[in-house]
């Protein structure tokens, strides 16, 4: 398939590259820093790097690819965009069925304990809180636009509490509580999100619902 | 003020344009259709009328005038760009407080009845609901995301149950139930409502909340 992914250089995205390109997809790699693009297995033929922020990506642009990653990051004092962007390719992709939409969130929306609460509320307690609560905020704000949206093909990703770098490992997979596994951790490392989502990307369970994945 | 008026040509929109300049302001409209914007008192020096689309509005075009009314309206099978347009403007103007946006909901988004329930569920009773049903659906997914932003300058108004033309009349004002009169009517009319928004905009009362107007 043809496989755009919004962010590319990041922790998420990159793993995400190396990944498509493992399984043999066509993989579009965007994002704000040469440099950073330049670090990419450029030299695989299957991969196209593109200096592009995501804001200006068109109907036409996206509808040139099978599936578009939003893998963005972006700093906790312009979290909001996590938002923004999640509605920019919405507005663009109004009554479509392709390209598929993949949005990576955290783990803040998920739920967590005997009472549900969200994973988010937990995280405010952190005492260095106030420098990145922002992001895992916008990043629920960005899933609760989401949920309004029934005429776009999109799905929603949440890694468990600890988004780590990392290699693949055998998976965990729930729907919206936050994962613990056997050993009393809740972490995903971005190597087990890239599998997760190109099975998904591959093999689609989920349509306009968010899931979550968990190292086991 | 300078105001600028998005859906100038209909209902509420041109009660609005009316009730800003008989106040003095100067009054920018916008709409898609020259024909429909050529029947404004054009002949008034304090309105310009522009054909122009919403979406491509720019913070810069934003930026030129204190206040943004976003008067909308499509037709059902594109009701979603209720939530679209809400969103552009947002993303256009996030981390600042002018101009300050003010937005027309439907009355679907109030609750109603002893048990607080949304009054979009008794519109969706209507015999003919399938028909337009989609627009308080989607005015009320706007406001869904109108109260996730705080960070703009935004304000939302919705009417009552029967929003129709006609003059301005004493008002009853409210913030989320739908307001009904001694006589058990529920309506709002166009003049009442742009009485209602330009009192708002002249001596604000109401920051990043709906409130909602109507006829006494």
């Amino acid at each position: 398939m043809k496989i755009t992914i919004i962010g590319a250089t990041g922790m998420a995205g990159s793993a995400l590259v190396n990944e498509a390109l493992r399984r043999g997809h066509q993989v579009t790699a965007l994002a704000r820093s040469e440099e950073k693009l330049a670090k990419l297995p450029t030299d695989n033929p299957a991969l196209t790097t593109h200096v592009q922020g995501a804001f200006t990506l068109s109907t036409a642009d996206l509808q040139a690819t099978d599936v578009v990653i939003d893998a963005f990051a972006t700093a906790p004092s312009l979290a909001f965009q996590h938002v923004d962007l999640a509605a920019h390719l919405v507005a663009q992709l109004r009554e479509t069925t392709s390209p598929r939409l993949v949005f990576i969130l955290g783990a803040g929306s998920l739920q967590t304990g005997d009472d549900h609460h969200l994973f988010v509320d937990d995280i405010a307690k952190d005492p260095n809180a106030a420098s990145f609560i922002s992001v895992p905020q916008n990043q629920l704000k960005e899933l609760n636009f989401l949920r309004d949206v029934d005429n776009v093909n999109w799905v929603g990703v949440s890694p468990a509490a600890n988004f780590h770098p990392g290699d693949a490992v055998p998976a965990l997979l729930g729907t919206d509580e936050l994962l613990v596994n056997a050993q009393q951790e809740s972490g995903t490392s971005a190597g087990t999100m890239a599998v997760a989502i190109l099975d998904e990307i591959e093999q689609p369970q989920h349509h306009q619902v968010r899931f979550t994945v968990a190292d086991k």
